[in-house]
């Protein structure tokens, strides 16, 4: 019989609560679905029951239900995998090369975004940690966990039992973090080495588990990846009672119901929630799920600053240069202009500010084309170079920053998009068709998975093939650009983030540029060359 | 830039309707998600309405609705692909080497399986077209079309505009064709020579299109792959108007209503189905989902025969050893004594069968140990042949019949099930982990392939790597067996299947073995080695 694929005695693992079988495959040893906790509605996770025999760890877990459909548009960008829903959906994914307890290998647990609402550890092609843990001899854990009104209804003003119902998606990652601590050994894994990396919402989460001491120990390094963002919401917020009190008024509830709001098809949960945030957004409101700030979880460490534990762990933090770019795309840059370029630079930022514009960026950017500009991100990098500063204090861990900003070969050289850099991290270019760029993607690839490996491996990301990488300081942000060409640049935005804040007109988050739900085509309105 | 990947000007192909962009890689390109037709609930398709400028055709389409959420389970021996669901799901996908129309490229539609009730045309991982077009030199499509309620529902008691509603789904399948006859072309297909082949419910979609007089000239070849099959439901079925009524009964509508029926929301329309299935459950009838005969669709050519014109379709037609066995794995047969393997086998058939179960399964398969016997399949066996030996008359056009009987490495090297021989026929095994079998499936997928491709091309599968395959005759059943070594049979399961059909206690098929809906562990229960 064939010995590259097994599925057998050879296959199984031995964990706290019970064996599981998972398969292996061309060098790794693959586990989905692993169930790490079980959790009633709104409550804190509890450990999962011993058993006997062998449970299968074949098939992914249940994802954490979403409050909207998702629409599929845009996968040649960033291809998704959708799953079935379940708000019981404590369940982790391991890769490893072995399952030697006593191999102590890097851990990498992956967080996935999609904010504290949507997404899940499965959600983009892009996610699978086969490669990395390849690649990177390091063991990959990715995670489900309770996500929008499942993991941040905030009921602590209805009683004890709601105390922490406001960060119950955060505990389930706590839970995860426990388990993982519990169990890595028997997959090859060092619990004294974990390391807990995320992009957009997986970032931010990330630092919320920093701001968590119930999770101090739990992991070592740090990684955020456009992970630090400001609202894109306007208006004023609906928090804790308010939100409540609506919600179960939707439902059909009274005030004093809120142990039957926890007992309700979640179908129709979702269904009060949504009519809800409807009213509330024909007020002006809006409706947003994170982690609430009380005696559990500190706060955003930009509000309320890093909690020293926190302080001391080594962190990679980056972002990425176009991240949301809604405006149509500009086809063949290259042929413009100087003076089209320049119009076209002038119709963002106006006539009296495009060659001051245009300057800055050149002296940031030079290789790129001046009309680049109008993509510069603002949403994630001004937090993110707050972010640095303040956690490099002195004595503080190294903090580490990148910025990727490759240009792609669709729609006119887009520049690198939310997301575009994840199947870099992970290894994982040969799955997504948008990453093959010639004499660019495997060389890029290996360096910035050698990074993260490195990372994770030992606080450092200075890899072979990358120029010497330096931490940064609270007085000069170091970066390292991840490009066609490598290289390390000091400040070198300070100049250009600042002025575009100042002179780009205010950024309203339009969704119908994200298209309509009522609009049943994928692709839905027609564009042109 | 790269030229493996490319998605612009030269990406963009040009249908009657407008022009479609898709995407090029490493050969190939491709198509997600192209409107075929819109429909409104219950009413035939109409054609799409032309559009000015380029439409993105970069991400699948939404799937039809199912009744009942999925449970993942089972994912190492058929992966699957979920996606959001939308009624409105005319959507179809090509995978083609050249947008050249002068190519004329053989065109193979794949008719996913799932039942008339559920299922999509990216269902499972290995509906991928890409490698098929590469490795065959032909245009690849795959369909979505709407299914059960949706599709199904035999509203023709209830007047006019009703009256195909119970073939909605088929007339979806039967515009799809229309729209690969007229814009096949522009995608290097050759219009006059298109292959339909889908596999379980596929299959039976297939003989439903040749059934079809609507369907006469937009396929020219028909695949069948464990396509025939028995119903496992038991007790009375329930049709037409009863059926009906109870939905709207539980929609809370009246006998009138139907025209509400159909503007209700999705959700609530599933909901009352559901419900008015489990009220016929406890009542000990059943719901199916299938084409309704009428004057547009002639009826199953097992019940009322096959139409002449497509007798005169040339048809690949077979099925998989094990296909739906839900018995506990037995391990390490091979170690088994004899008398240990004649004790598993007379525990299935009984004592006084069990030796000559055993002298006429060797006599079938000398080369398989005795225990696979309780495995042969007896759902689809029976009815392919049947469907062989009748469409195959003198004078009708050639009918190939194979078995797919090759062991993997899983479960004590589990004889072929349901679905495990789809990556073979798309040459995806890569994508399948399960199918690395060392020394068997590199050369077997390339046969298969070839085989289908073969046919695609010119109604004959015979391929270079195969010993010589003659079609059946009323009289011969004569069958390419599919495995380690590939073998042409004549009449060797005469004395087999008859006989185990003779002596197999009665099927009642179990739902409580595919797991309950209330268990939210993606895999239930522990098991023991």
């Amino acid at each position: 019989m064939g010995t590259r694929f097994k599925c057998n005695e050879e296959t199984i693992a031995r964990t706290k609560a019970g064996k599981i079988r998972g398969f292996y495959d061309d060098g790794i040893y693959t586990f989905h679905g692993i169930r790490y906790a079980r959790a009633k509605r709104f409550q804190m996770p509890e450990p999962v029951k011993p058993w006997e025999g062998v449970k299968d760890a074949l098939s992914y877990g249940y994802i954490c239900p979403v409050l909207n459909q998702p629409r599929p548009t845009g996968e040649v960008t960033t291809p998704h995998r959708f799953w079935p829903e379940n708000e019981n959906c404590q369940y982790l994914n391991i890769w490893t090369g072995t399952l030697d307890p006593r191999a102590k290998k890097p851990v990498l647990v992956w967080l996935h975004g999609g904010g504290f609402f949507s997404g899940s550890s499965i959600e983009q092609v892009c996610y699978d940690g086969a490669a990395l843990a390849d690649f990177g001899d390091v063991v990959v854990v990715s995670v489900n966990h309770r996500l929008n009104v499942f993991g941040y209804l905030d009921l602590s003003s209805f009683g004890e039992p709601y105390k922490n119902s406001g960060n119950a998606g955060m505990a389930d990652l706590v839970a995860a973090l426990k388990w993982v601590h519990e169990n890595i050994e028997a997959f090859g894994g060092n619990p004294e080495n974990v390391t807990i990396f995320g992009q957009s919402g997986g970032g931010a989460k990330v630092t919320a588990l920093g701001q968590i001491p119930e999770a101090d120990g739990l992991f070592h390094k740090a990684v955020i990846m456009s992970g630090v963002f400001s609202s894109m919401s306007s208006g004023e917020e609906v928090k804790g009672r308010e939100l409540v009190l609506e919600i179960l008024h939707q439902a059909g509830l009274k005030e004093d119901d809120v142990d039957r709001l926890a007992g309700i098809p979640s179908q129709r949960l979702i269904e009060a929630v949504n009519a809800a945030e409807k009213k509330f957004s024909g007020e002006g409101k809006y409706v947003e799920w994170n982690p609430v700030p009380n005696d559990w979880y500190v706060g955003d460490p930009l509000d309320c600053g890093f909690r020293d534990h926190f302080k001391a762990i080594p962190t990679l933090v980056g972002s990425v240069l176009g991240e949301f770019d809604l405006q149509p795309p500009i086809l063949h840059k290259d042929q413009l202009s100087l003076k089209e370029r320049r119009d076209i630079v002038a119709e963002k930022y106006g006539d009296e500010y495009a060659d001051e514009v245009i300057r800055r960026f050149k002296a940031a950017y030079p290789d790129k084309n001046e009309v680049y500009v109008r993509s510069v991100d603002l949403l994630f990098r001004p937090g993110t170079l707050e972010y640095v500063r303040k956690k490099s204090e002195k004595g503080a861990a190294p903090v580490y920053c990148y910025m990727f900003s490759v240009c792609f070969d669709i729609d006119g050289d887009k520049l690198a998009w939310h997301c575009s850099d994840i199947p870099f991290w992970f290894h994982n270019t040969s799955l997504i068709p948008v990453c093959r760029i010639d004499g660019v993607t495997e060389k890029l690839e290996k360096v910035m998975s050698m990074a993260l490996v490195n990372f994770a491996r030992s606080g450092n990301p200075n890899a072979a093939g990358l120029p010497g990488w330096d931490p940064c300081t609270p007085d000069h942000v170091v970066t390292m650009i991840l490009d066609r060409i490598c290289e390390v640049k000091i400040d070198h935005e300070k100049d250009l983030i600042p002025y575009l804040e100042k002179v780009t007109p205010p950024f309203h988050f339009d969704p119908s540029v994200m298209g309509s739900d009522d609009d049943d085509d994928s692709e839905g309105s027609a564009w042109f060359y």
